[in-house]
């Protein structure tokens, strides 16, 4: 089988799960328990905590606070960070169902929700973002990699721009598609929050972070864990793995794995009839969306599904939502947008494996341009 | 090392973990990606909640969701599901911290908390919850066992009264110290939502369940997931290692192994001057209260610890919490309740282990009384 969905979930590696099941098998305390061993483990904890940090060059005094998915992290900063002095919170349209959805029930509160738009590159328009902002904005959400086409947001700029204009905002990054795939610096960036997944990082399902300088309140309430900012036992062996996978990537090593991927399928597809990259070069080049015209993206998945490759249609998250709000607002057409599939890599695939994925995606297309001129 | 604090946590088992790596690393796919392998890994959710709703005997058409600790679900039951209708909440003064601390959050959005005394042997005061349940109460949340004494408390008989003054009232159970290790029946129960946690019966930390018969709001929004009844992506590996602990457990004959040891605890230390075993005979028999007059629990837990013990001075959840709210509850002398220490059984100890308990625990208790003594 030939993996290349990676943007929705990644593989587990051996040495990664050794740390998990150590944790689970013979240091499966509870970090909280009164003995040695256990205080051990809330060391263990706290150490890696500050490589993480370290990692991410977050700022002195920051925290990060463990959860169970980035879904949290972004209902941690969304629902509970609300501050009732500004009324006013901006996203991008290219937001993330868990920030975009979340935002009806924001809007429900008596908040003012404003979108920003994307360009025609998929980053966050800037110009848009400086109409739009003002010093009754409380909260600015954006994410740092867009993870439908891997465009990279400027959010430093972003960050400035925000802060000239209401230094009392709060700046939140969703940063689960650019954790552990481009150089992410907190202190540079200037953002206060930021949320990561483990299992978009060759880490466990069910464990994510959320980066924050910040005082927050607790999202779950309960036992005093995490200095009191979640609640409920910590899940030390997804903790141990998150920090070995997290520890243990070369960023720069893969990203030049998967550029040589990124490179080869922009190369092969590009200025073929009815095909369009829709992921521009200065991406994360994790990602490509591509969007092949008169045909059905679903359509698509399915035969190559039949062939052994798995790609996505979009998000895995987002197929729940109508229509693709990201490549309507880079304003793809929506044939293009009904004809598109998202390819993402992860550092192990090969060059063998995309080739393959571009042959039997032509193949495919072919045969659906066929089948249905034929009709 | 002889560990005695499996109400804290337990071990995850071999097979638990293999379990657990083969949908990490084989079958790692996301259950909302759109291809076959990873509509494969729905379906085996959705076969596993069938499995684990037959295990409780859930009602027909109740559903099982999955979160990320005993804390969420108690969270998102009391958090989520105020009545606007109904103003006044009734919870056991023997509540986990989850539930307990929960109560402050709750108040401040303008509900009456009231609590439940306990009687001599640590179940809840059907007298005094007669008097206290009237039609103003939106809500009930009494846990099945407790996690201070394994007391089993009355909950069918609770329900029974609770839904008979106020038949709109819903009834929450914590069944963290309850499942896998008293028989649960949830539809003879009757409770609308129950709760319960991975890493009590050694499964995983970092999954836990929530079951209810009542439609309920999301705790996180994002994404679709679980029938949009929690949003992020599921825990599939941890689902899948919760489901394998819980069908592999016999219930009985666990009982029969852990009752030899409860019974040999009780035994050797009852009648024996300043020792008092504060946990009833038709408790859960996973859990014995221990209080030694005159002496720091907490001194006795370290000196145990030296000698390669691991025992509880009591909740690890609630060592923040000033006192011991369900030992005062009972009754219990404060000195009584200084001196208290919790030992908690699984299957897999030995009658060996609790016998070089009770030697050491009878040595320490006669050394620090020396101590103190020649003071």
């Amino acid at each position: 089988m030939i993996f290349l969905d990676n943007a929705s979930t990644t593989q587990v590696y051996d040495d990664t799960l050794e740390v998990y099941c150590k944790y689970s098998k013979e240091l499966f305390f509870n970090p909280s328990a009164p003995y040695k061993c256990a205080n051990d483990i809330k060391s263990t904890i706290d150490k890696a905590t500050k490589d993480i940090l370290k990692f991410l060059n977050g700022e002195a005094n920051s925290k990060l606070i463990y959860t169970s998915c980035a879904t949290e992290s972004n209902n941690t900063v969304l629902l509970n960070q609300l501050n009732k002095r500004y009324k006013k919170i901006l996203i991008s349209i290219g937001e993330h169902s868990s920030i975009y959805n979340l935002m009806q029930e924001v809007k429900n509160k008596g908040y003012e929700i404003q979108t920003i738009n994307l360009t025609k590159d998929g980053t966050v328009d800037i110009e848009d973002f400086k109409n739009k902002m003002d010093n009754e904005v409380g909260l600015v959400s954006i994410m740092h990699v867009s993870n439908e086409t891997g465009a990279i947001n400027p959010i430093k700029e972003l960050v400035k721009i925000a802060k000239s204009i209401n230094p009392n905002c709060i700046f939140h990054c969703d940063g689960v598609q650019a954790m552990c795939k481009i150089k992410v610096d907190l202190k540079d960036l200037g953002v206060d929050m930021y949320t990561f997944s483990g299992h978009k990082i060759h880490a466990p399902k069910g464990i994510a972070g959320l980066y924050t300088k910040i005082d927050i309140h607790p999202y779950l309430i309960g036992g005093g864990q995490q200095s009191s900012l979640r609640a409920g036992t910590e899940n030390v062996s997804g903790i141990m793995a998150l920090h070995y996978a997290i520890v243990n990537t070369d960023i720069d090593s893969n990203f030049k794995k998967v550029s040589e991927l990124f490179d080869y399928v922009c190369t092969t597809l590009s200025g073929r009839e009815g095909i369009k990259i829709n992921t521009n070069n200065n991406s994360s080049h994790y990602i490509v969306s591509i969007s092949l015209s008169g045909v059905n993206g679903a359509t698509v998945v399915n035969m190559l599904d039949e062939c052994g490759i798995c790609i996505g249609t979009g998000s895995a998250c987002s197929t729940k939502k109508a229509g693709n709000t990201t490549l309507n607002a880079m304003g793809i057409s929506s044939s293009n947008i009904l004809g598109s599939i998202r390819v993402s890599f992860c550092e192990k695939n090969t060059i063998e494996e995309v080739k393959e994925f571009c042959d039997k995606l032509l193949e495919v297309y072919d045969k659906l341009k066929k089948m249905l001129g034929k009709k």
